[in-house]
């Protein structure tokens, strides 16, 4: 049990999330589409991703506390997956301009609460363990607001990634909370090569930037007056007060804000930075072999979502909706069928699904995208 | 060109053809089903297995004369299929009895001209050379004429094959006749094993036994009449001139009658045989991987009937109706999806998609059969 006797000086109503939705997840076709991305998708079990990421927070964030800011084009599927959420929270972004506009839009409309907690989740991130993902918030706000700090949450290395971001950590002991260890940081670093990123593992002093933030609206809104002064002076000039002067206002001027991550623009930039070290299991599900972990397996390792006949077929992952899949004599495939579209792929090239996408791009056959 | 001079004895009217249309091809499932076996399916090109058979005999025999023989269930899908033929020469077998009650039950419906030619085919095999083809009918019937012979159609041995039964031939020279090689035949060989092929593909004095005859009516009556006595005297005693009452006796004695192959229980033991070697293409089309042959493909070997995007993949046979199909880092894989069901095969396991129906019938899920 977490020792909630330390938190208590934060009510539960000064809980702010920013669910962040802008993915595309072209390499999840033939399931994602530009209709429907990654985060709007049951893949790993029968409730979306996105959906998910909301009910992880039950009991933390009250639903009228919680923000998603998504592409202008998702607003309407996801007030419809969470209806909980009041609509006017179901932000949609004149135009992608990655997380730091996306972040900032949102601190200005909670700016009302400088000293609230504001969580910052991607949508599309699966944690199974609510109850360890919520302690270890709960340990990053107290870090947040009694340090006026930046904090992340990072992930143990379990392989030399290349396709994350790593948080070196300050060498000196970390600090112990409820069994979780807080550390300082000591710089982001953005996605290495090989060679950096089996240093980066052998030297356990990095932990993989999961992408998920906690920090008070107050201190994340100074930072981006400090570090990203367009985008602030910019987004401080928008009526707040009146929404539909607001939005209007944002159409015009979002386009022209700059399009980089917050990790580039403020967390690489900030002092005063610190990791809390996930005790939660973690993934963000980035390509279809990510999934089958999720689902469960046969004895010879055979993922289905639904009925599969296997014959001396071993590690496959299959999700073809009502559709009986049967498989003779093969291994460790990937069969995605969505009525109109079907995919075979073997399961190391999960990544190259997104060339796929592109050869249908090229041949202009649009209504698979 | 053929002499045609040799057939002049032969009147056009005289030709009769018995399409046998009994097989299951649960090799072909999901696509053959109980209610769509592989004949009656569009395998190997617009067009279903049957009516490819009806129209190879295009110009030599008038559909008046053709009679189709197949599961009383399909029926009424093959006048569908072929309109052309009388509805009354579409017969139902009130149950499925190998070959010999099928030629019988036919011979008996043509009984009135013993004189006339009868060739035996089955449903389910692709020749593409209709010309070449119908030379060597022409050749075979004329043997069959003047000899009063039972003639058969070898194929060319291309491999050891212990899935067909073979023709031993006389060693003597063949009589050449339009450049086509006519053999006495020494025997009928059953399927042999692998050994058994070896030395049959290695004399040359063997030929694959394709499954097709033609002789006259009166002859192969007067040989159910001597090998097969019981089916002969069975059937002899039906009202054939009363073709209701015929109906209703045939459905009360077939089920009776021996269930056994024309190859066992006529040509195993029948004097007087001859084999025309085939000079068209032929194939049993016998699973899924003898299809590819015959569809067109790209230059890394894959054979698709619709839309298909290949990256990195080689040598798949994909048919998937219109669906979209798209193939990631996969090689040597049959695809099929007809809907309801989808099958992901390794080519070299083709003959093993019968193991899915086994399963299938094993747990109960008759939709899929």
């Amino acid at each position: 049990m977490p020792r909630r006797g330390i938190f208590k000086k934060m009510g539960r109503s000064n809980w702010r999330a920013l669910i962040i939705a802008g993915g595309s997840g072209t390499r999840f076709w033939p399931k994602s589409r530009r209709s429907r991305p990654k985060q709007l998708l049951p893949i790993t079990g029968p409730e979306s991703m996105i959906r998910q990421t909301f009910l992880r927070l039950k009991g933390l964030v009250p639903p009228a506390q919680v923000w998603v800011v998504s592409g202008a084009d998702h607003v309407a599927s996801i007030r419809k997956q969470i209806p909980e959420l009041p609509k006017s929270q179901v932000v949609g972004e004149p135009c992608g301009r990655n997380t730091a506009p996306c972040v900032a839009l949102a601190a200005f409309l909670m700016r009302r609460e400088p000293e609230a907690v504001m969580l910052v989740l991607p949508a599309d991130h699966l944690i199974r363990s609510r109850r360890q993902f919520q302690r270890s918030l709960r340990i990053g706000a107290d870090l947040a607001v009694r340090h006026k700090a930046l904090v992340t949450f990072g992930i143990e290395p379990t392989f030399a990634a290349t396709g994350y971001g790593y948080l070196e950590l300050e060498r000196n002991d970390p600090e112990i909370r409820g069994g979780v260890s807080c550390h300082r940081l000591r710089r982001f670093v953005e996605k290495p090569d090989r060679a950096a990123a089996e240093r980066y593992l052998a030297s356990g002093d990095f932990l993989w930037n999961s992408g998920m933030f906690v920090w008070k609206v107050g201190t994340i809104l100074e930072n981006f007056e400090r570090h990203m002064p367009e985008i602030y002076r910019r987004l401080a000039r928008v009526d707040w007060d009146h929404p539909r002067t607001a939005s209007r206002q944002l159409r015009r001027l979002y386009p022209s804000l700059e399009a980089t991550s917050v990790d580039f623009g403020i967390m690489e930039k900030a002092d005063n930075l610190y990791a809390v070290r996930a005790t939660f299991d973690w993934s963000d599900v980035g390509s279809w072999d990510a999934v089958a972990p999720f689902l469960e397996e046969d004895p010879a390792g055979n993922a289905s979502r639904g009925r599969l006949i296997a014959v001396d077929s071993e590690r496959l992952l299959v999700d073809a909706g009502p559709k009986l899949v049967a498989a003779v004599g093969v291994k460790d495939l990937i069969i995605i069928d969505t009525g109109d579209a079907l995919l075979v792929c073997d399961k190391a090239r999960a990544q190259d699904v997104k060339k796929v996408v592109d050869r249908l791009k090229a041949e202009g056959l649009s209504r698979y995208l």
